[in-house]
């Protein structure tokens, strides 16, 4: 492992022993890389500014350099959203094959930018090139331009040229044809989310089987319901946790609806939207090329101006983000109340122990899955508001900040994502119920006077639940004492798991 | 007047001359009336914590008087929402007729709670009945308590008793009959809200009619475009306006949708949703009465556990307002934007002068409706974020903050329907464009060389553009002074209306 | 009673029989009054938009007419907050006194104003004529003018004239002498906002005085401390209670010293900054006469420009609100987790019960007033982000969105004034400890270990947690039977009161 | 440059030609690492959890090898944060020192800890080794045994010892001797943020600075100010960059205030802040060597159980960068506002080119500066609301949820460093008024009136400025032609630099 140990010589030159070899499960850290540009070869490219000098074998150019130097913002490039990457190849791909169809771009070129896109689109590693900042000004243009170059010099070195090159095939003129920023951008954001959210409703859907999985084992738990956390009425710990199950479920389906919103886009719309600059009948085989390569339904949208400046997808969107994220929380909320203890607390359900909890207090364990869930689902909410502050800054035909949306929608969905698989896999599957516990706290409970109320009457069960609770005695022995009924009626009104169903069982005139 | 003159006496005893008389139309002005407890006839009533005093002919009881003086939190009592005291009536009422058809109620009570439930349904003065602060403690219970207490005073008077004889019939064995606040009280919230979206849904139609309305008088307005502030490419102001139309004519049917999500109800889940003292048959019974009495489509939700505690429905739907709220702020923004001036701004449309805008600066006239509308957006975004917090609050069997959940959507959907309702009528029915300078900004404007771009290149195009902005001179005539085109091509290709519409007019190869 | 109960008359002609007496404290109830504006007499006054009608014995005139009908949108009006109306009042009487020492206001005039301001000022009748929806557009203007308005005709009364009868006495030229809405109205808002704050520290202040006497009262109490829900080490509730008395005293500091930024007024600056068309030496004499008539020191703005626009002292101090919010809602939400039960909760602690908690289990008690003050602060936490937006919505030489900020501002602190004291007195001060459950607790769990750790060594620790647990034994019988100490060394070392400080009792070298 | 390019090898086994090599300033490029765990050689640790392998040089060991697994949430890893991977290594150093002086620790393993301290804490490249996500459940738990087994690893190097020989020196009982998570972690992150906050606050004087420059520069500039973006009277654009300045100043000294806060920190707390297991001696010496390793005076917090649950300091802080952010996108507004054009726009300001701002629009540049700046208030702002929900999830004796709001305070803080340096260098400095479209839009301005006011009466002037509006003609023509002035009076009056102070002129009784 030569290379990794070399890779880790930091500018000091020192070597630090870092993590060269293993032999299990591979982990994945990120970390920075800074490109030393004061050595080697570059190439000299030129903008609207003038001339400035890239490395020769970079595969962006002098617009990227410029957006890189101008958006310091957070080390978290394009490239860290491989889905997003993939989309922008694949609406690259469809304007070439577009072009082509309609004559503008010739045969030669456009093959070499259609290979170009789906080498980029389908090896991970091209999404190093893809450096610029995830939050950068200019409503996309660099992302776009980064782009461009991209596949500029991915298709010029498939043709056999130099890098740079672009006298052979133009990164605006030929890759960008006919496309703007304002619609190219848009457009593959929109696919990005589609791809990214399958994985994420997937996740879901796993956690909602994990679940039904439990409320199946625990079905026959019975245990107290709280309210407002005062002890209420029994049930069982399945009902509870098959209502984890219905309530996830239902988002399955409520994200892949909203995500729908994005197969609408504006590609074709140009500038503005009014498709300056473009063939009437580009619009319309763009977007049917990009359903092709992406083997996703996409439609034109019905007011190009509208859709070129609205970003209400995606506040829908983050809102459903934010729905997913607040069930999560509630119900690793409910996890943690449900598993407090061992000894000095509710202790109904155990958790999996997955790490040491503690540096200084031996034994003890920590619902630490639930927590980072908690932690992602604040993460979600909080930029679930950067969502709406960006779209709510739009002003006249475009929305510059649609950038940091992008940012916001895509790494929401990641967290989301890989705290329901941590969730499922590390929490939920390995949960198991303290039966004794739970039964024990149901019999010692005054909430059961619940259940005679209909036969008692709500005054001489309010009384016995209040002695009950003062003198520290049981429902049942009170009632009794009190000769208010037999010990066969109460047995009958207190066979515990009917009282988990609707069963008023009295005859009419009894209430 | 006598009546509001005498009213209006303060307690200093001193007389105010307010407005007790006018001849045009009516003003609805909030205020706060202090119930003096100091003098006349009360009633004894008695609860769980003993014995206090109501005032005599009160229609709320203990239950509410304990309420009041626990949460004396916005002075904006639950009456403040006509749309929910109509909902909690109705679902009182539909309890009633479902416990009657089971035998649970005999006729004479269910008939005089029936009656008592219609009056307080239709007419709006029992809405003073409903005291208990908005915002409350206790999950609702309050509320259902002074609901509980109205029904049964009423109908105690149309039974021909005094209020406060509840052995005749009573508050919480016969009013709240099979139910528990955690069934009830969201039940009527979520009926509430889908009467309260009704007018909304109507006002933003509205709202879209008079966009459109503008669209096509706005058609032959040659304007424009502006991205991130800078001049862009031509549009038409129709075209703009017409963006508007779209934008928030989606947003009907979004609506429509998402407050469908309401129809599931959790009515006859009792306490936590296991039905606990609620004859088997109930539930069913009780939303069928429920969809007669409201006139509105119900259902009963398919897992009552999850049912009860879940406020996801409420996430969702904030989400939209919130949407709406975000869409109507950035369509202010513009408004606000193109109406800038009159002199030194964009000043390309004019907005109806609705009140003099300043106490300094004679004739000055501020688009103070555009500003309320977006101030409005502000309100509906910060409690969409309170709704999300209520929401995640929500532990084990129940949500306990439901209460501010229902307080800040419907005064969001009060406030935005206000809002929209002004915006349409004393804002952008009256309108008006100024044709002239719309067209002399594009004639003096460099963005018209993008039209020039397809035919001459981008970089001639962008010296062009460079020298125009440089030499403060018209692109038209640099084109001509150049030789790069004649003045016939360069009208063509400038043929203002064409440049809003996709017009690629160049023969294949000349890209 | 005959006032009240024809004031109930709704239009319907139908007589309810509402609260019209009682024998004990007073409750205040917000309600909606329509001033029926189809009959009886009426002046006519005139506006830059024409001529209109006002109720004739009207205090305020057109402009506070035009906006009442412009802004329909909360039904909250300017008089729902005594200390604005009260600031409003007192800034026109220190201008009126500034412009008469310079000599631009004849003293008669002066003098009525002057008159008019203290009534307004201290009579808290007059918050009845401020009508204008507290949320309007036109950045203050329609509060501006209802002011000078109803100091004008409160004046011109007593001045012997009839109200209306600008030509003696101006609302513009007289009352808004040298003001323009854009100083005088950010002046007030502040000046309110010191005078709200007052009872807010002091509600703060002793809530903080009564979690200390808790503490005090429950020093002796030992029970187990808990991290992350999971048992920890042993405390004392004294301990715990202290916590929340230094976390709240902290506060009381924090709120004086942020609110003292508003005493920093742009009183003078005109309509921009500028103070254009104000005499040189009018800003520092306002100022001056503001802080005498409000007995608040109060200054002048280094910057007229910057103060004008810029309200960053809003964001500050509403994030202070939002840090009481927060600190609230962390210890009601203790306070519920900790008197969870009765029987199947922590139950280390009992609230007293203020009102029944159900309408269908009899007996039960909720934790009302924690829960209330959870959703207050939640409110705050939607209001910071409204005043966030709105702040972050300014525009060059003004912000247009004052109104909002004044009105989130000024709820916040009212709703946690109230939430604050309710907690204080009907929850805090009741508080019981349950003495034996919080050391049963601690006998049996399992965190003692912790105590034990220095000595046995963390691995020999983790051991006999884990066997504990599993074995559901004590740890102290464990380590008993394992022989790892003595009796007496284990007593010495359990001394339960010990572990709740400092005291690492080793000699060096057994760690 | 063998090293990136054989680096750049992706698991395709295809070598992509990246920047390898340039000749100009460097770029940092963010990216992710899989450490490959397939082959070479392991070392074995154990855990309450059993064995696993760890890379046999790994500096880091077994417990963060479990918080990898458990946690691979965003990809972004402690280590991205340089000012807190400092920070823990002072933590531990201090603590070493402490434990030696009071001699718990020996020499031996003290000196080799703290020389293990002193590389960490300098050495940037030992930020790798920190390699657990950002985002983590356990309260910091995992952060805190990643920092202890890097220390430990560091020591037994420079001991000559192995990695993970840790009977020689060990992490937990030795580098984490006498500490907790609990205290231990908040402790470091509070460091962290007084020192990342320096360079912030140096970032913001340099932009205040930048800002004055331009005040002076642009002193004689007279422009028109707009309130409501309508023309409202005149002023300089050196006052209203003066404006900028002023209130970017104020923050200055606001972020330095707020952010001492933190150095109130609770070392010694140990697990719930009773100080269990500590020498009574130890917190005192531990932060005051603290203190002296870090430069940074600390100290130690009055209530520990207070200080070690509360995040208040957090949210305020927070709420200062939020209150930053507000500002900056303030200003960046206007900027954008001032320099819409540049043909259509208010064309006032000119701002500097940084990059190419259209793919299809030739000449065109956009705000691309002040666009990421609002960017990053947005995102600053919802990581406010991020950590709110934090610090409001915070239970009982311990905030689990620390780690998340470290995450946002520490980017946040990264965040606005670098858009603050951007705006300042990249556009601020270079910013250019077009001085003739000022005065040209002040000499057109339909505002001048506002200046005759005092002169001719609010009523006259208001008809002046609505027949100047209607007819499209000068306020200055009109006043001449209706004989209102003579020539030699109205240049008095619009003296138009005298406009822009407080200047009325009239004796006493003209006004």
């Amino acid at each position: 492992m030569t290379k990794a140990k070399t890779a880790a010589k930091g500018k000091s030159g020192k070597t630090i022993p870092v993590d060269d070899s293993t032999t299990s499960d591979d982990i994945a850290v990120a970390t920075v890389r800074t490109v030393d540009m004061e050595t080697a070869k570059t190439r000299t490219e030129h903008d609207l500014l003038g001339y400035d000098e890239v490395p020769a074998k970079a595969l962006w150019g002098i617009h990227t350099k410029r957006a890189v130097t101008n958006f310091p913002i957070t080390g978290v490039p394009v490239g860290h959203f491989p889905e997003f990457v993939q989309a922008l190849a694949l609406v690259k791909q469809a304007a070439a094959r577009a072009n082509k169809r309609l004559g503008y771009l010739d045969a030669a070129k456009a093959d070499a930018i259609d290979r170009a896109c789906t080498l980029v689109a389908t090896e991970k590693s091209y999404a190093e090139a893809f450096v610029v900042d995830a939050i950068q000004g200019g409503a996309g243009t660099s992302t776009n331009m980064n782009t461009n170059e991209v596949i500029a010099n991915v298709a010029l070195g498939l043709m056999g040229h130099a890098p740079g090159t672009y006298g052979k095939l133009h990164p605006n003129d030929d890759v960008n044809m006919a496309q703007s920023t304002n619609d190219a951008y848009p457009t593959a954001l929109r696919l990005a989310v589609i791809i990214a959210t399958q994985p994420l409703t997937r996740a879901l859907d796993d956690l909602a089987y994990a679940f039904k999985g439990k409320a199946v084992e625990f079905a026959d738990v019975l245990k107290m319901g709280r309210t407002q956390l005062q002890d209420a009425v029994p049930m069982t710990l399945g009902q509870e946790f098959d209502g984890f199950h219905a309530t996830i479920k239902e988002d399955v389906g409520r994200l892949t609806e909203t995500s729908a919103l994005f197969r609408e886009v504006n590609l074709g719309a140009t500038a503005i939207g009014t498709g300056i600059n473009a063939d009437p009948r580009y619009a319309a085989l763009a977007v049917e090329e990009l359903s092709r390569v992406s083997g996703q339904p996409m439609v034109l949208a019905g007011n190009l101006i509208e859709a070129t400046s609205d970003l209400g997808a995606f506040v829908l969107f983050s809102g459903v983000l934010k729905r997913v994220a607040v069930k999560l929380s509630k119900i690793c909320n409910d996890l943690r109340l449900l598993s407090s203890g061992p000894r000095t607390g509710f202790g109904e359900i155990r958790l999996p122990a997955v790490q040491a909890g503690s540096s200084i207090m031996p034994g003890k364990v920590n619902p630490v899955i639930p927590e980072v869930v908690n932690q992602v689902a604040y993460m979600v909410i909080g930029q679930d508001l950067t969502v709406t502050l960006c779209a709510e800054g739009g002003q006249l035909q475009l929305n510059a900040f649609e950038p940091t949306i992008g940012y916001c929608v895509l790494s929401s969905i990641r967290m989301l994502t890989a705290a329901i698989e941590t969730l499922t896999k590390r929490c939920v599957e390995g949960i198991e119920a303290d039966r004794e516990r739970c039964r024990a706290l149901v019999q010692g409970s005054i909430g059961l006077v619940t259940a005679l109320a209909p036969t008692l009457g709500y005054e001489a069960s309010s009384r016995i639940a209040q002695r009950a609770l003062k003198e520290n005695r049981s429902v049942a022995e009170l009632v009794l004492e009190e000769g208010l009924l037999t010990e066969a009626q109460l047995n009958q009104l207190l066979e515990l798991e009917a009282m988990t169903h609707p069963t008023r069982r009295q005859k009419k005139g009894t209430v």
